[in-house]
């Protein structure tokens, strides 16, 4: 070759190379603003192609208004000058109208917003968002500071918009973390995606609407979404029941990863959602974990993998729930055409569970079109494959009959233990487990010979868990066992933003000594999270509320050598319990003055949640031990090996009265205690509304001496827990409470009692079926 | 070019000539079967390619089930020796099950199939047809013998399955005559075709459940069909007042002629169907027939053309109905989303109605859940046309209040009558009519500089009714006006078969004397449909039923010089009126024994209606007047200036007591007669269940005398007609009538008097809320 020809190549390959990376990346327009002012002119004036770039630091109060027309090829980019380093603070939001517009790496904290959205893909029904994207932004406790006013932390209108790569987490207050809205034609067929996001905790709400991901709603529920929602951690998402709430046609949910989250994947309304190849990790203990719930028509539950879960019922890792014939809009479909197949199930407590919700024993109570009586029918469970290292009686629990489905070549090991093989549709081996991570294991040993079903378009099942094709495998279960290395689904690399984590770093406690004359305040705001605070032998003075606003523990060396006195004014509490406010108490003697109070939440803005573990302790002289005022929550409040005594009140959390489900506390524990002369209000927990999805609250009473209570309780009745689910009263001593009862229990739930010793203290009757409001 | 290459050019054609043709149509492979045992042989040895030829003649009682593997390229067919000389009678059916399989050129004729359908796109849960067709065939008054007795003529099910260029008409009993079942994941996004089919005129049947297509039903109504309606010619499909009812999801109405159909296309359940470029064709008189009415979510009705239609309300060209808040999966969903665009409506009384349906003021009857109160919401109006001869006080009817809808650059020439513009969506101009053929004329004159709406995705509307690019044209309406020419819509030619024919030739009526000693009935079965029979003066002494089971008139010159003696049994009917018997009594002085009858229908086995015109007749000493049974239906029962006297009973049409809607005549007129002592029954007309979709049926009575009548009626009233939806009374006289009512009017309904004159006779009163058996 010649030098001139090779020169010419050259050149011409520079043009070339030129003319691609010119359409790739043009030269953007880089635009820095310093202030709400800069960027609204510069939003104004913005160009498709152009960098809007906020400088670092604390953006307050800024309504964010994103308008917009960018180009595929060009998109306008609103993005921190260094990710992460750009916080939006205060009353603060962001909301997108036009198209290919796109904004990165900030942080959303310290604030809430002022409208019903933190993030809206629509500004108004004229200005409503496509092709848009939020990437690499973290969320993060952003929440309205009263638990009843809902909002939304991400709002999609429009078609093709995308939440990716972001960290979301800590939402306390009503309303779901993010809502697909498909009202309105603009907005259906949407393909929306949700990819690559890392959904931090999100604490039990203590009451509905707590999901994390809703898509759509009843009122929507007919319309096509297609809405796409993948490769998302979602850890510990507790606020409720779902996790994920589809409800809206042909939604997929793809290589999820579901870690610890107290909650399932719900089909709520809505049909032909594709829920493929997610994983479901459990811990082997906790029962609030769940998988995958099923309602309606036409889902595919495919190459899904569930492991060491031990919900049941509601939280089965897989439920499929019975429907109401002719159901009202927003109530309960009958589940139709659903297939479940190729999923893996290891060590599950109960991984199948049919006809779930019925409740035909209720018909006297509730009216005709809440009756869940219409089970399951043309539904195909195949190829799925079962490991459980202690056999179970029941692999299928039939809450009612599953006659309307038909089981197909699955196969269990369940160490020899009998079950019912549903006209041989599910088989036995022995299944052996192959390690590829602490969280996953695949159940290998399918016999030589063993044939899958082939159903009808099961042909389009391709791929396994892990990407494998299924072409030339006729295997069974979430993975072909092919090509096979630890998906590490737990490296949080590979979710959530480039510059955010949430992880941590353990640090030893401080212990800081509280001497009789210190001012005790000074020393709490001294403190960090996580510290102990230790008061000295002797008698505390404390004239005003000491205010708890972070994870604490106060205690002394010897209860009988020292007092807490409170004087504070009545209705005051000794201890402020406020939002972050998780205070422990151990070994201390509170005293009050009859009518001030030992501990309580805010009247109002608690807009995060409170916690209380009171322990070897002693608690007199109040007018209230607690009181929980309406929309403060507190995850558990613990009372141990605590005597309380001579209160006007005892432990009251019955403030959410307008009977939407809501409660104050999802663990109110009473063990090895002794009340005295409590007059009131001895313990009152309350949880309102027929609400067959929310599953709490959950009261235990045990080990625990009630003399002389209940004096003044209006309604003649010790313990009150009206609309509470779970509540277990055992093991307890009642002398000479003058009341009619000591409780009454809801039958229908999971109410019980044991051993209690009753001397003049009334009875313990159990009411089957509790007449509540309808909430719906 | 040379000699040579010529020749090697011209076989290298006919080489690929021969490929091609070998391609398109291969040696098929003929079987001529002449029995049901050579058929199901050839059946079950048939391969790709086959031909499978029916002999010619009356195939009877055969049970054809099609199975086989045709592939794209060579289907198996099954065919006629000669199109339409192949027919299929008795109790017989057409089952597919398998693909690619063809039937052609059958003749479904004198009888009825033993199964539930005629022919069926499935032998069995497991044997699924797809890609089968129905194609040239003709299914004609193949009924089962009893209404009630459902059935359906073609049932879908499987995928791309096809109904093409078939004449189908005359189906009387219960049950869709054409039905797509959609339940099971096999029949779902079926894509099914009914195309170029003639629908022909199918009966009123007097009851629900008499459409010509259903798509799915209910309790499928989340499903996806995508099935597609395009081509056919719906003639006098009078069944019931859905002649199409849509209740699946993506179903398409394309180019549909409906002309002279007592019905709509309804989008009863499911969602986004599209209706595009229909043509709505009525007479400028009869109120019945209907164009779309709208309930649920997401539809387009665009490019569609209505002319001449009278309809009013449930019958609306444009019917938008009230939905029930959060409605019961079989009732009525709030219309959403909906879009009414570029269509046009020429001379019709009522071209839009809103809150159609609505029953707010029901509310103390019926239950919470079946009031309709929920209005459209989300649902746009634009770029509509209107042309009105006459102009209309309201355009829009507003049965509850439009306040969801937006209307946008709608054009109306109202000739100048004032009208609501909301918000200026309604414009006027002075349109002109342009005629392109006796039912579709194009207004014209839409005023220069008129700015049509773009709403969302109106670019996708990209041609108009005659398939005329919109492109680069804004005009509105459903004809853009361009390359315009006759579509000649009422071709005949243009759907069905290819061989068979509806047209009737007019022919002169017979006139058949009949004297004294003839024997009436055998003169009776030599009479041809239409003709005259007229009886001489003198007495007639009949001693059996004489049976009449054509249409026929029997008539006398004088009837002051006859009379008809009957002297049948007690209960058997001077004139049996039977399938197809459809008589019309003239100038007759008709005389029983006091036990038979007059006129009745058979007990059973009324396969088809009878039709029953009394006038200027004397009527006395019987029985009864008219007993029509259970299932029997008569389109008219008419009796004008005749005398009725001394019967035991008068005019007995009530014994469809089992709720569900059904009713034994269309229309009972009573108009200039005089009731003499007649004891019981004397008009007694019954319709029962609550349902709002069957809209009959229709009694009038009007300037008649009754006297001396009712003197056994145990529920004291004179008339009566419980449940039928239309009442006018009206200038009658009510002379010592021993009852507590005449009449009880249904006030919510159509049911209205006047001008009557009551004496010694109770009292005419209105309840304006009927208690009725709920239906669903």
């Amino acid at each position: 070759m010649s030098h001139l020809f090779k020169n010419v190549t050259l050149i011409f390959l520079c043009i070339l190379l030129y003319s691609v990376s010119c359409k790739e990346s043009p030269t953007k327009n880089a635009i820095q603003v310093d202030n709400i002012e800069e960027l609204n002119d510069a939003i104004k004036n913005a160009n498709p192609g152009d960098n809007i770039v906020l400088a670092n630091g604390v953006w307050s109060d800024v309504e964010i208004k994103f308008r917009g027309q960018g180009t595929q090829q060009n998109p306008i980019v609103l993005k921190a000058e260094t990710n992460g380093k750009v916080s939006i603070e205060g009353k603060s939001f962001l909301k997108f109208g036009g198209q290919f517009l796109v904004v990165e790496g900030l942080h959303f904290k310290n604030g809430y917003s002022p409208s019903g959205s933190v993030v809206d893909f629509k500004i108004s029904d004229d200005e409503i968002a496509n092709n848009c994207k939020v990437t690499n932004c973290v969320i993060e406790d952003f929440n309205k500071p009263k638990r009843d006013n809902s909002d939304l932390w991400v709002q999609f209108w429009g078609r093709h918009n995308e939440l990716s790569n972001c960290y979301i987490a800590g939402k306390t207050n009503r309303g779901p973390t993010v809502r697909v809205s498909i009202a309105g034609i603009e907005s259906i067929n949407n393909y929306h995606q949700i990819i690559n996001n890392h959904f931090g905790p999100r604490p039990v709400k203590g009451g509905p609407s707590g999901e994390t991901i809703q898509l759509g709603d009843s009122y929507t529920s007919m319309s096509p979404s297609h809405t796409y929602v993948a490769n998302n951690l979602f850890e510990e998402c507790n606020g409720e029941v779902e996790v994920i709430s589809s409800k809206t046609n042909f939604n997929v949910f793809k290589n999820n990863v579901f870690y610890k989250s107290e909650g399932s994947l719900v089909t709520r309304h809505g049909n032909y959602a594709t829920i493929d190849g997610n994983y479901f990790i459990g811990d082997g203990v906790n029962e609030n974990y769940g998988g995958i719930r099923i309602i309606n028509t036409g889902h595919w539950v495919i190459n899904n993998y569930f492991f060491n879960l031990k919900g049941k019922s509601f939280r089965s890792p897989l439920a499929v729930m019975n429907g109401i014939p002719k159901s009202p809009l927003n109530r309960y479909n009958q589940v139709t055409d659903v297939l479940v197949a190729y999923n893996t199930y290891v060590n599950c407590s109960s991984p199948w569970q049919f006809g779930v919700g019925t409740n035909i024993a209720q018909a006297d109570v509730l009216p005709k079109s809440e009756i869940r009586s219409a089970r399951a029918i043309r539904t195909t469970v195949a190829n799925n494959v079962i490991y459980n290292e202690k056999g179970l009686e029941s692999i299928i629990v039939e809450n009612d009959k599953a006659d309307g489905v038909t089981f197909k070549s699955n196969v269990i090991n369940n160490q020899g233990i009998a079950f019912k093989d549903f006209d041989k549709g599910i088989v036995e081996a022995s299944l052996e487990l192959r390690k590829l991570s602490d969280n996953v294991y695949i159940p290998v040993g399918i016999p030589e010979g063993f044939e899958a079903y082939n159903g009808f378009d099961f042909n389009t099942i391709e791929v396994d868990l892990l990407g494998v094709s299924r072409k030339d495998d006729k295997s069974i279960g979430a993975i072909t066992g092919k090509n096979v290395s630890n998906p590490n689904i737990l490296d949080k690399s590979k979710y959530g933003t480039t510059w955010f984590s949430n992880e941590v770093e353990e640090k030893e406690p401080n212990t800081i000594l509280v001497a009789i004359n210190d001012n005790l305040q000074s020393k709490i705001d001294e403190a960090e999270d996580g510290d102990i605070i230790i008061l000295e032998s002797g008698k505390h003075f404390i004239k005003e509320s000491l205010i708890i606003n972070k994870t604490l523990t106060i205690k002394s060396e010897d209860k009988t050598k020292m007092v807490l006195f409170y004087s504070g004014t009545a209705k005051t509490p000794l201890f402020s319990l406020q939002p972050y406010g998780k205070l422990t108490v151990n070994n201390l003697n509170l005293k009050g003055n009859a009518s001030n109070f030992a501990f309580a939440s805010l009247k109002e803005n608690m807009s995060n949640h409170f916690g209380l573990s009171v322990t070897n302790s002693e608690i007199s002289d109040f007018g209230y031990v607690l009181k929980a005022y309406k929309e403060s929550f507190a995850e558990r409040i613990t009372f141990e090996n605590t005597s309380i005594s001579n209160c006007e009140n005892g432990i009251e959390l019955s403030e959410e009265t307008n009977d939407k489900g809501d409660y104050n506390t999802e663990y109110l524990t009473v063990s090895n205690c002794v009340f005295n002369n409590v007059k009131e209000n001895v313990i009152d927990y309350y949880r309102g509304g027929y609400d067959e999805s929310t599953i709490g609250g959950n009261l235990l009473v045990s080990n625990s001496t009630f003399t002389n209570c209940g004096a003044k309780e209006k309604n003649k009745m010790l313990l009150n827990h009206r609309g509470i689910v779970n509540v277990n009263i055992t093991k307890n001593t009642f002398i000479n409470n003058p009341v009619q009862f000591v409780s009454i229990l809801w039958g229908a739930k999971n109410n019980i009692e044991s051993e209690n010793s009753l001397t003049n203290s009334g009875k313990i009757k159990t009411e089957e079926n509790l007449k509540l409001k309808l909430m719906y």
